[in-house]
């Protein structure tokens, strides 16, 4: 019988794990939030990913649990790793993950490199760090924050100061030193149960608006050491927190050449799409073998470069299928992706991968095959 | 709202077709011949591909119907055509798939290299033939054969009077001259409506007991003049015979320095499924291209060389599930394809790719990671 793999929630990260699934003849159920979601093809059942017996019903058909997301509830994901269900990655891990402050606090045990950082009670805390950081800061939600949401840059005391109202009894916001990077890069590591690692080239990507626009495959001018550094930063956190599945890091490489920790997600990410069509492995299919606990595949590239640029908002007449005839035409040699979702300002609806040997003509074609999809 | 691909037909073929569409955004619906079979993720109907009523049901939610098969009958298809419903390939061009004689009577109009042959009714009839070529010869069933079946080598006339036994009035049967052939190459070209054609490289297969065991793409020792011919070979009869989608040429390299056309199939085809990890556009890409009339991707090979190795008959004992992990940890490059059918002997369950530069590892690559889900 297949092994099955179950996805909780239906969104293109579930959507893009279901080709590779598919292919390696493996059966993928998915708990979708609602129907209609970008893995409905997969979608075996809808519901709550909050409720415990909701999420037990859906594990009981399945050999694995894993996730289109990070927001699955601690207690929930307890109850089910007691009661015996394969999850990963597990609560345990997934709690760095689901809350900035214990990310930090962790990271800073295992002696990893991260911007400055305290977790301040309220604007007279937030003051002190001010002072002695140069009179500017980021503040952060440690929960519930994504792609700039729940992070603001704060000047003043009082700039936080909603949110300090908002904060439950005894409740914390992350503040992190603004740190001066020149630019901002992304490490996957995929970390089998058992203990096997795969580590991904580093990658840089380009953000907008505080969303994910390009990256380039394996970052541009990256010495040795850089790139050395990178990798010994995911494996020591991938192993320290013990994520199983893909964890990626993202990076800020500063103007005094030192790699600093930024976010962390332990699921496939958007800084890897480029790997459906760059590397031997891609993420997708390796974050499914990693939660199986079957021997990841090789990360290495295929090509010298890969570039992905995402395809965010879309048409503002039409539809995403109306462009692909010009798109296709013109750019033959470029892989579309696209999620099924409805277009509309801003949301990541698709992305495009260009791959070879020449950068900036990679660049160039990723580029220019994702204009067609634009507003 | 995404474009519907509809597949008649739940095999392997079809469930290939799968990661592709998803991957572009499109939406794929499959007439299964049953429930449980290899493209089940996607089956939204079952019934018998004979049965008009049940393929304009069918027809009714999707944009356009292509195959994983040649066998839907010409009228089932041609009173689709007639109200209106997209068929891809269409009647006109599948009759040349689904009848020896009549590809071989079209080819001869076409004037491309084909070996000699003849439609006979009787015994008689095969003994002028057999006379005339050596005493020997091939005669083929002109339906339903495939991997073998339906084609017996004859040396006297009698050899053949089972099958004008049970021939109907008016039936004929093909015979064709025992080619006498070094190797074995295939020649794939995809064709859309509009007339856009993208050819892929010629490539050898090797079969065992009249089913594909291996490819090697491109074909090696594949001089220029011999590519020219098989692409020329490859165009004229898509264009010839209207093919829309994936056609697949099997031809014969004679050891005087010929090509002689073998079999014809319009589909996605064993000889092609080195494209899903070597070249730029897959044939289950380009075949759902080619069927919605979008424009066709880039044909060309991302690796110097890929071998693909057919997994057949599978595990005497366990599962090809229980063969995975030690598969993958020994072959962490290979990309490893099942389709989700129980293994029986001879029966095509899975195959595998490996891409690379030098000619002699992929094949071993290719040939050790098959090695581990044989009996």
């Amino acid at each position: 019988m297949a092994l099955r793999v179950g996805i909780v929630g239906g969104g293109q990260l579930a959507r893009m794990m279901i080709a590779p699934a598919v292919e390696l003849g493996l059966e993928v159920r998915v708990l979708a939030e609602e129907p209609g979601m970008s893995a409905q093809i997969a979608a075996t059942a809808v519901g709550d990913y909050r409720d415990l017996d909701t999420l037990r019903a859906f594990a009981q058909d399945v050999d694995v649990v894993t996730f289109d997301h990070e927001h699955v509830p601690q207690e929930v994901l307890r109850a089910l790793d007691a009661e015996g269900v394969q999850v990963h990655p597990g609560p345990d891990a997934l709690q760095f993950a689901q809350d900035k402050i214990a990310m930090r606090t962790r990271l800073s045990e295992l002696d990893v490199p991260q911007p400055d950082w305290a977790a301040v009670t309220d604007a007279a805390g937030l003051q002190t760090f001010l002072d002695t950081h140069g009179g500017r800061a980021v503040v952060k939600t440690p929960r519930g924050g994504y792609d700039g949401k729940g992070v603001r840059v704060v000047s003043a005391a009082g700039d936080a100061d909603d949110w300090f109202d908002r904060l439950a009894p005894g409740g914390q916001l992350l503040v992190e030193e603004l740190v001066d990077f020149t630019r901002e890069l992304a490490q996957q590591v995929a970390r089998r149960p058992s203990g096997e690692l795969a580590v991904y080239p580093v990658v840089e990507t380009v953000q907008r608006g505080g969303v994910c626009a390009e990256v380039i495959a394996p970052a541009p001018r990256a010495g040795e050491r850089l790139v050395e550094v990178a990798a010994a930063i995911g494996t020591a956190i991938a192993e320290g927190l013990g994520v199983t599945g893909m964890l990626a890091v993202e990076l800020f490489e500063t103007s005094d050449e030192r790699l600093l920790i930024n976010e962390l997600a332990m699921r496939p990410h958007n800084s890897g799409h480029w790997s459906q069509d760059g590397a031997v492995t891609s993420q997708f299919e390796q974050h499914v073998r990693a939660a199986l606990d079957l021997p990841l595949g090789d990360p290495s590239p295929r090509q010298p470069w890969a570039v992905m640029v995402n395809i965010l908002g879309g048409p503002a007449s039409d539809s995403l299928e109306d462009r692909m005839p010009a798109a296709f035409a013109a750019h033959p040699g470029v892989k579309v992706h696209t999620y099924g979702k409805a277009p509309r300002p801003g949301r990541k609806v698709g992305h495009v991968n260009a791959v070879g040997d020449d950068l900036d003509a990679v660049v160039y074609e990723a580029r220019a095959a994702a204009a067609f999809f634009g507003d």
